[in-house]
């Protein structure tokens, strides 16, 4: 950890990403229902805080805007807590511009509509009528951006079923350049890629497809860097396509 | 926390408390909407693993039954960690018969009874119709058994407005000995009860209601056990009120 920091760093103004602005969200969001209760999405953030240390290590000047976690801020990467998806959006508008962007935060898809001033009282009128209103999508806003849109957006998929077919599919109707996609489904020992260190990945982009073999989640971070620091060196040497 | 180790070891089978069995739940409850998503609520666990920690050393044997929180296991205490309302219920049955419950989990009133096996989609049918059936009531459960009920049970009250007058009627309702009531609405200075490391507490009694001020949540865990503990001397001297 210590020797991480001291690459990171070192790391800061040297290296491949070296006077790139990188963004990175990362964690679950919490939606409040009222002052007691709340909606979360199953994210530890292991994996987004692992991509901005990668990405400061290789250089990027990194902003890391996290959800709720347990993890402590990286070390080497400025860190902004937030809570919920439209305090997340305001955090990344308010970082950008910035040349990368990756949107691995589970950001919750929608948000209660009523939400309640004082605690919902269960001896009042039965069961809560919760109404729900979409959320801000981050990806997609980044995305879509005109002037200020980072160089490159990558964003996750988290699936259960058909997962390359769904994230394939995302990338698309988001408009981001690539699309980290992993099967987030139990799996047959029972543990499962939420919470747990190792992940497999599925890197898509327009010119296709990736398939990593299941690694730690800090070397799955360190070699999606070294893809995006390759994509700037190659981008360096021409037009963008 | 060595030395309270130690405590604890050293109390076990000593103690006012030696000879007694206390259940303690503590912690949230959290309720899955789909294999990604749930309802949770505000509760770090810190007062009843406190609780917990402090029945141990005055020389109860104590199972302490947890909802997801970030705290250690107290040392002492055996622990059994659980994730819903009704599997929190299942361990406090399978742990009776006890002399003490102390139910200071904040448990989720409600749950979704259209839980989802699979993610559900943003992009398929708009907004998520969640409908929504009672959990098991632990408190009023404990309290209303016939022959295995814990000869004093005890309800937490998390209210933000009216407090004595909610708590009070909760204690009647529930069919609970004692209620330990708080505020866990947000205070003047920003913060609050909740993820604090302070309470403010009223113990409601069926003979009267002691406000404690302002203290430590370890403070107030030491306060209740020591009450506990004079319930206890005080009923072996006559007949149970």
């Amino acid at each position: 950890e210590i020797l991480s920091a001291a690459e990171a760093m070192l790391g800061a103004g040297t290296g491949p990403l070296a006077g790139l602005k990188a963004l990175v969200t990362s964690g679950p969001t919490h939606e409040p229902i009222d002052p007691v209760r709340y909606i979360a999405n199953r994210s530890s953030g292991k994996q987004g805080h692992a991509i901005a240390a990668a990405l400061a290590r290789l250089g990027a000047e990194t902003l890391l805007i996290s959800g709720p976690v347990n993890l402590p801020d990286p070390l080497g990467v400025s860190t902004k807590h937030v809570e919920t998806a439209r305090e997340m959006l305001a955090a990344c508008e308010a970082a950008l511009p910035a040349d990368i962007a990756v949107c691995a935060a589970a950001v919750a898809d929608w948000r209660v509509d009523n939400e309640a001033g004082q605690k919902i009282k269960k001896e009042k009128g039965g069961l809560p009528q919760l109404s729900f209103t979409e959320n801000p999508d981050i990806l997609a806003t980044l995305s879509k951006l005109n002037h200020s849109r980072p160089r490159l957006v990558i964003g996750f998929a988290a699936e259960t079923e058909n997962v390359i077919e769904h994230a394939s599919a995302k990338r698309e109707r988001k408009g981001c350049d690539w699309i980290v996609a992993n099967d987030v489904s139990v799996d047959e020992t029972g543990g499962g890629v939420m919470g747990g260190e190792e992940n497999t990945i599925h890197l898509i982009r327009a010119e296709g497809r990736e398939d990593w073999p299941r690694m730690a989640k800090s070397a799955a971070a360190e070699k999606l860097a070294r893809a995006i620091a390759q994509h700037f060196s190659l981008s360096d040497e021409g037009p963008r396509s």
